[in-house]
């Protein structure tokens, strides 16, 4: 006897990207041409969920144009949230909540689209229904600018990101160069990535025949020295007007102390009494400034480098798409406690695939840059990084534009 | 007798655009085309000039496609600088330094692309062609994001900054969305502009059908009350989760006080002994967090406000080739101690035109954005400064996309 496929719920997890709504439009599209019945979106994640916040996302997604907008659409369409769910000994009442609610809406398929913390939720959550013999399958879709989930040759949302750096960088290379400074020009360009610095070192995606890149990329995977650094700007000041430094938000002293900490060391509080920290780049900026006498500048790429999907990459706005697929193709099949990875077939002409692999090798696991890829002196990184990145930028996502500017999936009163 | 014609220079001056290049392509184009032998580009305007720093134009666009990627090359070609000329009673002998040099090349025509400054420059070099009856037309091109020339409908590279920052402005708007914070999320997007608001007025371009656009704007035309900023943020948490405010580097308090120095009123001085001063929208990020106790992020758009050519405006490119080429025509027909302007003929569907005005009105002068255009509140733009904008950051100029990442004319050891 044929058993009839009932629900699926998809949420969204973790720091937005370019990229994951085009995860969730793939998660959507097979779930539809699978046979299920109604495709609910939690609202921020598990947290919401909790909440019983969710929606029916066939009112979202109407047609064929509307997916296409959800896949230009940057940020998480659903909301995301940053919630760890409990051990299950710990807490089991939050299991129960969450198990009663995907009883209640006929939950055949769970897929959480995320980074690490959103692979723990899936490993608890299929442990839990293994356990209670629940037939919901739990499926992860990788979603992370960071790039540092484990078993997967990349994610999703970092090629659009490592294609918005290298873009960025390049244009404040050209602008460094038109202003003449009399002690010259240092630049520090601070790039997201606390702990991993795949972000930082495509910062070298800039370098080409058109341009020489930045002068230096630090990544947080190794120690930084002021002093060092303070030495090699002023080396390089005497051979060039203008220097580019990319640098990880993250990078620490050999101490362990963060570089974007050492600015606060004297106590600064503003009128009001609050005490204010002083970013990477700003603090290297200052020092620079101090230690040699040069003009020096400070540019944070902030939330830009992982919404701008005007700059998204198309290699990775597809590959979401499909890993959203693939994510539901094996929950489909009667898979659980897996996620999908993406497997690199060749690089030249570039082709990947997708894998299932087991969540448990894979949650709150961190992939680093590997040394071997940091080059000697440890201020830039390797040929073998450029190509490992270089085909996760090519290709555009034309923006749907309106009026000059790129048009969004949106549905009033829901995201205002 | 027919005259034959000589050489021509062109230089660039004041802060970088994307779209100071394709005027620059113009300027060349046109004096190709009316005939003119050489045409130079002094090296970083005219503080360059009186080192004797050149190039033959015609070594660096040698064919079509170089033209074209000049187009979309971001920041000054042949660098810029922000010298500003002596008056002529005062220094007589750099004006006989630039005169000699002039003579030496045999240049006819003179052409600065650039702003106020660069305005008063050719004010000035024209004046001592009369005065000395030097047979050199000057003219001068308009460029700044900053929008803030006389007489001039709008300057070429604010159409490109302002959909920039549209674009940016709204994709930080979802980013805001997707993850709740216990009190709420403010996010501060600080923009260029020190004294005219017409950059920070741009992000309310983000607004439109899919976008409710940035909850307030606060542009430097008017002072700038920090308690009643408080208030409004708070109400506006009672209402929504996220707000965005954008506002001007500019900002001051009603006693004339920068908002960017208050954060320094408290001596911070780092490990190394420098003060370090806080931006605007940190001081104001800050200070919300401390009085509402919500999360707050702070943003600046920074320089990459003004060189993302990625994303420039098709308008705004194509009206800097025309206004170029305009520029070159009129020195070509015998103006001197002239501008060229935009003049709009019509809104909707938006047609422009040039003119050709006297520099002597323009220079020095600066064009703010008029207090009608600014709400009752003082926190917003209205529909007619919208109106004006809108038509300005219209289509787009394909990117040369190579290996994934925008292509620019460069030339080896010159741009390094």
């Amino acid at each position: 006897m044929k058993i009839s496929k009932r629900n699926v719920i998809v949420g969204q997890s973790g720091g937005p990207t370019a990229a994951i709504n085009s995860s969730l439009a793939g998660v959507y599209r097979t779930a539809r041409d699978r046979g299920y019945k109604k495709v609910y979106g939690m609202l921020h994640g598990v947290q919401g969920l909790l909440q019983e916040r969710y929606i029916d996302l066939s009112e979202h997604i109407t047609n064929e144009l509307d997916a296409e907008l959800l896949k230009r659409t940057p940020a998480a369409y659903l909301g995301s949230c940053r919630y760890k769910l409990p051990e299950i000994h710990e807490d089991k009442a939050v299991y129960d909540k969450i198990f009663g609610i995907l009883e209640k809406l006929e939950i055949d398929v769970f897929i959480y689209i995320g980074g690490n913390d959103s692979m723990d939720t899936i490993k608890k959550l299929s442990d839990y229904a293994i356990i209670t013999g629940f037939p919901t399958r739990f499926v992860g879709c990788p979603k992370t600018i960071d790039n540092d989930l484990a078993l997967t040759d990349h994610t999703p949302g970092y090629g659009s990101a490592a294609k918005y750096i290298g873009t960025s960088v390049k244009e404040i290379i050209r602008d460094g160069f038109c202003l003449e400074y009399p002690h010259g020009l240092v630049t520090i360009v601070e790039i997201m990535g606390r702990n991993a610095g795949w972000l930082t070192g495509s910062a070298a995606l800039a370098q080409g025949e058109d341009c020489t890149g930045p002068d230096m990329i630090y990544l947080p995977e190794l120690s930084f020295d002021l002093k060092t650094f303070v030495e090699k700007c002023r080396k390089l000041l005497e051979k060039k007007a203008s220097v580019v430094v990319a640098v990880s938000e993250g990078i620490r002293t050999e101490d362990g102390k963060y570089v974007c900490e050492l600015g606060s060391s004297v106590d600064f509080v503003d009128a009001f009494g609050h005490k204010q920290l002083t970013g990477t780049a700003s603090y290297l900026a200052s020092l620079i400034a101090g230690e040699l006498g040069c003009k020096t500048r400070a540019i944070e790429l902030s939330t830009l480098q992982r919404s701008a999907s005007h700059s998204a990459s198309r290699v990775d706005i597809l590959e979401a798409y499909q890993v959203g697929g693939a994510a539901m193709k094996a929950a489909d099949e009667g898979d659980s406690g897996k996620m999908v990875t993406i497997v690199r077939l060749s690089d030249d002409p570039y082709q990947s695939g997708t894998e299932v692999k087991d969540v448990h090798k894979i949650a709150n696991d961190e992939r680093l840059v590997p040394r071997e890829w940091v080059n000697k002196a440890g201020d830039y990184v390797t040929e073998e990084f450029i190509t490992y990145v270089r085909p996760l930028i090519q290709g555009d996502v034309s923006p749907v534009m309106v009026d000059g500017i790129p048009r969004h999936l949106y549905k009033k009163g829901f995201h205002d």
